[in-house]
């Protein structure tokens, strides 16, 4: 466990709306942070990190450890995974040039199962856990990040070299505690697997539905029939995780949909991905969880027309 | 039964793609044709109907027979209805000021029971006949027709005064003897309603997808996914007509596949209305099928996403 006095070394892989506004929240509570960037790295060196928060106001990193290779980095204790689930092949390389001797690895993608790829690529030394971002937050320009509203993380331990429970237990705990000490909520989650089913209760009909209808959460809440089709999706997705032995509490669904109706408008990320013609994370978000309850011997139609019809989409917009 | 002197006297109620191209043929073939237009009724007035068909060649029509109004025609034997059912609660005064006594109403309508709210508003006098188009054809400008392929129809009994099976059938065989002579393809149905259930098996899935995705026949059928959610729900189609007691021929959706792969590129008429902001033919095509099945006891998950779907690109779209 690390000390009280040393901060962790942090670094971000992958400094989109995600990795930047977790990376500033955390730098300004003083954690040494260190972003690695591609396309964005000459204008982030140059005029830092900026968020436009909400809830906080205009947060402004300058100057920013930004590095536009890897090999650059210092050894981080903790990194944080925030680039697209659709280059997480090429990921591995860049964490292991970044990471310390037994650091933690937080994945902090949407879908299902985005950890098991990484994990195949990366030695037994290095500790692979798993966070839930609830936040609404996008990116407007080269280091420029729109924070909207909410922000919490949940953390669970997905593998590696810890020996048991206990172990697991405290390394989620010193997880949690980084994002508690920026001012971030943060709760640890037992079942890893199971909260990543329950997260796609929300982002298997919105961030599909803001592709193909072209609409934000405020207009598919005001319509009866996209309503009608967020809760078909929404109760196909607990019946898929059913089926794959994981039981979302009852009223879960109607929770997120309520949720969602006292949220800003807000355009999930697979609909800026689908405006900057950049690939769609449908592997992660739907062809995983559908083979999941495939496999289970259970079939989701709703999600499996949806999830056909994005893929017609991605492929005529790459 | 009309003599083989005279010729039965043609009103075309809604003069669009559809009703432009009959009347043209019949007109061709030496009937009397008389064609009902509201926006364009100037245009066609002055200039005439144009087919430019891929098939029979440019075809025009000058001067015609235009009415702005059906109480200025003719006393009609036949009146093929061809506007858009999203309009057939009006569509009962026109057929009354241009019906002969005993006339014969063809509905050349896609949908399920697109006559049965005709019937309602119409004397028991009239016979109502229904008949499904298969054809490649779609309206480019006032007055203007582009014919790309196929062309019968087939026609089959709804309702109204013919007394018995052998009275309904003679009736059924001189509408096929008017298209037929005037060189159209054309078969006698049996089973009206039956038939209307199998043409869905082409309609729900085109009509709705080439709006949904913004594509016409030949990309969805060059992509693996838009190959098979047009085969499940074609599938849901033949599913839906089965629960209501109609069995669709074994291979006949297969059948309908392999036809629309050797099609020209075809944007079905859903499109068009989606591109001129006109509203969908929803209700007939999507929502009483499904209301029908769900009366059956019969889920048809993916049609009813494909249908709320629509609903919410329709409403914003008009």
């Amino acid at each position: 466990m690390m000390g009280a006095v040393t901060k962790p070394t942090i670094g971000i892989i992958g400094t989109g709306a995600i990795g930047g506004f977790y990376g500033v929240m955390l730098a300004r509570a003083g954690f040494d942070v260190h972003f690695l960037l591609r396309s964005e790295f000459s204008a982030v060196a140059e005029r830092g990190l900026q968020v436009d928060s909400a809830p906080h106001g205009m947060l402004t990193l300058h100057p920013v450890q930004a590095y536009s290779s890897a090999e650059d980095m210092p050894p981080c204790d903790w990194l944080l995974v925030s680039a697209k689930t659709t280059n997480n092949a090429n990921l591995a390389p860049a964490i292991l040039h970044a990471a310390a001797p037994n650091a933690r690895v937080l994945v902090l993608q949407n879908g299902l199962d985005v950890e098991d790829s990484l994990r195949e690529l990366l030695p037994d030394s290095l500790h692979v856990l798993g966070g839930l971002c609830f936040i609404c937050v996008h990116r407007t320009g080269p280091g420029l990040i729109t924070h909207q509203a909410l922000g919490a993380v949940n953390v669970g331990y997905h593998s590696g070299p810890a020996a048991d429970e206990q172990a697991r237990k405290t390394l989620v705990e010193e997880g949690v505690g980084l994002f508690r000490a920026a001012g971030i909520d943060s709760t640890g989650m037992p079942n890893l697997h199971q909260a990543r089913w329950q997260k796609l209760v929300w982002n298997i009909p919105y961030n599909g539905l803001s592709v193909l209808l072209g609409a934000g959460t405020i207009a598919l809440m005001a319509d009866a029939d996209s309503r009608e089709l967020i809760k078909a999706l929404m109760a196909e997705v607990v019946q898929g995780a059913r089926a794959c032995g994981h039981e979302v509490p009852a009223g879960y669904a109607d929770h997120l949909f309520m949720m969602t109706e006292k949220m800003p408008d807000y355009w999930p990320s697979m609909y800026h991905d689908f405006l900057h013609k950049r690939p769609l994370e449908l592997a992660a978000i739907y062809a995983r969880p559908l083979a999941a309850a495939k496999a289970a011997g259970c079939e989701l139609p709703r999600i499996e027309a949806l999830y056909r019809s994005l893929s017609f989409i991605d492929r005529r917009n790459t």
